[in-house]
C-alpha cells in the first residue's frame, strides 16, 4: 500500500458511455453501435466550461491519473501532470481521460464481440483514423453534456488527434495543447511504422487478425514492434547515457544471449507489452499515425490551408532530442497557424529524452504548461 | 547482354584459397581448417607492394567489381569505385576482394559443412569478430605472397576491419581508407541490431540456428531484419524525396497491404535480401558490428591509446546525412589518430544518402579518394 499522494486524484474508477447510433467511419466501413471507455478527474462546473480532452498516443489509454486501488502501484500514465496543484490541475479543470476507438482497454476494438457474428471482430475491426477519433469524442462530449472544451491536450499520437480537433469543431474548444506531434508522418516514419506491422502480419500466430479464436496471440510480432518503436521514442544520447556498451556480465559471451545492458531493456519492454497489448489495436494505431494528414484532401497539401477553420489558441511543444518527431515537424504547425494569424505560444524544451520526454518530469516543460492553462479562465476564450 | 565497359574488370573468377591449420578465434573457438573465397582485379607488381585489400560490410561478399559472365546485369558491389581509370584504379592496384569467414558466399560459414559431423555448422558455427577477420585476411595476404598491402579499404564494417588492420598488423599496410564507419557501436546502433536478431532467432523457421536441416529458412524473420535495416541506410531526406508519403494508387486503402511507396520498397527489398542472404551469418556480421571496440581490453577505454600502434596513414571518409555512423563518429577516429600525431586526411562529402552513401556514385566522393590513391607511391610510403 502506496502512502497517500496528496498530488494524486487518488482512486479513480474507469466508466463506459454507449453509443448506439451508427458510425460511419472515414474509411466508409460501418459500427452498428460502439463504447468507449473513459476517466474523469476532477468536477465539472456548472458552466460545463472547464473540461479538458486527453487524447492517448500509440500505446496509451483512458487511465490517465489516479490509481485503481489503494494497493495499486502504477498510477495513470499521466499522472505526473494532471491532479490536483499539478500542471493541468484537476481543482480547476474537469479533465477526461478516453481509451480510442479500436483500442483495447475497454472502448470497442477489435478483440471485441461483434453483436453480428457474436464473435471477436479481429480481422473484421475497420481501420480507423484520426478524424474518426476526434468524431467519436465529440460524441462522448455531447454524452457528457460539454458544449466546449477548454482545452484538448495530447501528445504524439494524441497531439494529432487535438490539431484535428481544432480543424474538424473549431469552435468546441478554446485550446489545443500539441506537444511532441508532427503535422503527418515522414517516409522514414511509415517506413518504422510498416516493420513493426510487418512483424505482427507476419507473425505465424497472427492468424491474419484472427488469432482470437486460435488461442493464441502473435506475441513475437508485437515484442519486435514495441523493441523497435521504443528506439525511436528514446534519443541516441539517453540511450548512450544509461547504457552506452555496458556489458551485462562484464566480458563477451559471444552468443545470441542477453549481452548488452540495451538488448536487456529492450527485451523486457517487448516482453512486458506483448503481454498486455492488442496486436491488432497495435496495427490501427500505427494505420493512424500513418494516414494523419490534414492536407491529405487538397490539391497542394499546404498545411496553412488545412489549418486556416481552426479557431482555438495554441500551446505548440517539442523536445530537443526527439528524433521521430523533432522540432522541425513542431515548427511547421507553428508557422501554418502563424499564416492564419492565430494565437499560438511555441517552446522547445532542451531534453535528453527523446520522444518520451512528453512523458517525463521535466521542470521547464511542467512550469510551461501550468503557466500556459493558469492562463485560461474558464469562462470563455483566455 | 551488356555492351563492353571499358572501366570495368570484366569478367571474373572467383578463387578458393584452402587453409588446413587451426584457426582459434577471439571466442576461444577452434575451427580445423577454412576456406575463403576471394577474387583479384588488376595485377600483382613484380615488388608485390601494390596490392590493396578490399573488406565488405554486413551484406558484402568478395564480389567486389566486374561481371561473372557477358550475360550478367549486376557488376560486383562496388564496380562504381574499382576498376581501371576508377578511383581504385586496377591499371594500378591488384585489389583483392574477399568474402569474411562465416559469410554465405563460399567462404566458410554456418551453411558450410562442418568436417566433425558432415553436416552444416548451423548453430555450432563460432561467434566471429573483426579481430578474426583480420587474422584470416592476414593469412590470405600470406598466400598470396604479399607481405604488406599499399592500402586496406573498407567502408561501414569494412572500415572497422581497416581501422583494425591498422592496429593489429601496423607493418603490413601503408595506408588504410576508413569510410562510413564509427570506432564502436552506441547503444543505439547496438539496439537495431539487437532488434533484428530477436526477429531471425525468434522466427519459428530459426530452428535454434539448424534450419538447414529441416528444409526451410527464418525468412519473415531475416525479411525484417533487412527492412529495419534499410531505414538507417537511408537519410530521412532520402527516403523523403525519394518516397515522401506517396500512395502506391493514390487513395487510402485502408487495410494491411503495401499502401506507401516506402512500404513497397522496403518489403521488396526484405524478400530479396531473404531468398539470397543466410540468416546465421547476418547473425554473426551483426555481431562482429556490436563487439567492435579497439578500447575494449583496457581500463580507461581510450581509442587514442588503442590507434597508438598503428603506423598507417589514413583517409577518413563521413557523410553528412549518414545517421548510423554519423560524422561525430568518423571525427572521433581522426581525433585519436591526430593526438597520436598521425598522417590523416579527413573529409566530411555532403550527401543525402545517409550511410548508403559510400556505396553510391558522388563526384567530390570519388574524386576525393581518386586523388588519395593517386598518392599512393607504389615503392612505399606515399
Amino acid at each position: 500500500m502506496h502512502s497517500p499522494d496528496l498530488t494524486s486524484v487518488g482512486i479513480v474508477t474507469p466508466q463506459t458511455a454507449r453509443f448506439e447510433q451508427r458510425l460511419t467511419l472515414r474509411s466508409g466501413a460501418v459500427l452498428a453501435r460502439y463504447e468507449l471507455v473513459y476517466e474523469t478527474y476532477g468536477q465539472l462546473n456548472a458552466e460545463k466550461n472547464n473540461a479538458v480532452l486527453v487524447c492517448h498516443a500509440l500505446s496509451g489509454d483512458h487511465h490517465v491519473a489516479g490509481y485503481y486501488s489503494e494497493q495499486d502501484k502504477r498510477p495513470g500514465w499521466w499522472d505526473n501532470m494532471i491532479g490536483p496543484g499539478k500542471p493541468i490541475d484537476t481543482e480547476r479543470f474537469f479533465v477526461i481521460g478516453v481509451n480510442n476507438l479500436g483500442g483495447c482497454h475497454g472502448s470497442t476494438g477489435p478483440a471485441s464481440i461483434d453483436p453480428a457474428t457474436n464473435k471477436p471482430y479481429g480481422a473484421s475491426f475497420p481501420v480507423v483514423t484520426v478524424d474518426d477519433w476526434v468524431e467519436t469524442q465529440a460524441q462522448l462530449a455531447d454524452y457528457l453534456g460539454i458544449r466546449q472544451f477548454a482545452a484538448v491536450v495530447g501528445g504524439s499520437l494524441g497531439g494529432m488527434q487535438a490539431l484535428q480537433w481544432s480543424i474538424t469543431y473549431p469552435e468546441q474548444l478554446r485550446h489545443a495543447l500539441v506537444i511532441a506531434a508532427a503535422p503527418k508522418l515522414t517516409a522514414q516514419n511509415i517506413a518504422f511504422n510498416d516493420v513493426a506491422r510487418q512483424a505482427i502480419l507476419t507473425d505465424p500466430d497472427f492468424h491474419g487478425g484472427d488469432y482470437y479464436a486460435h488461442g493464441v496471440t502473435p506475441k513475437r510480432g508485437l515484442r519486435l514492434a514495441r523493441m523497435l518503436g521504443h528506439i525511436t521514442y528514446l534519443s541516441d544520447d539517453v540511450m548512450g547515457s544509461k547504457f552506452g556498451r555496458l556489458l551485462r556480465s562484464g566480458a563477451f559471451q559471444f552468443n545470441y544471449e542477453v549481452e548488452f545492458e540495451i538488448e536487456s531493456y529492450l527485451r523486457y519492454q517487448g516482453d512486458k507489452f506483448a503481454e498486455s497489448f492488442d496486436a491488432n489495436t497495435y496495427l490501427l494505431m500505427t494505420k493512424a499515425l500513418d494516414y494523419f494528414d490534414p492536407t491529405h484532401h487538397q490539391e497542394d497539401a499546404s498545411l496553412t490551408l488545412a489549418l486556416k477553420p481552426a479557431s482555438a489558441k495554441f500551446l505548440v511543444v517539442a523536445f530537443t532530442t526527439d528524433w521521430r518527431f523533432a522540432p522541425e515537424r513542431s515548427r511547421e504547425i507553428v508557422k501554418a497557424l502563424l499564416d492564419n494569424e492565430r494565437d499560438v505560444t511555441y517552446a522547445e524544451i532542451t531534453s535528453s529524452h527523446g520522444h518520451d520526454a512528453f512523458l517525463m518530469v521535466d521542470p521547464h516543460y511542467h512550469e510551461l504548461v501550468r503557466a500556459y492553462m493558469n492562463r485560461i479562465e474558464q469562462g470563455g476564450a483566455a
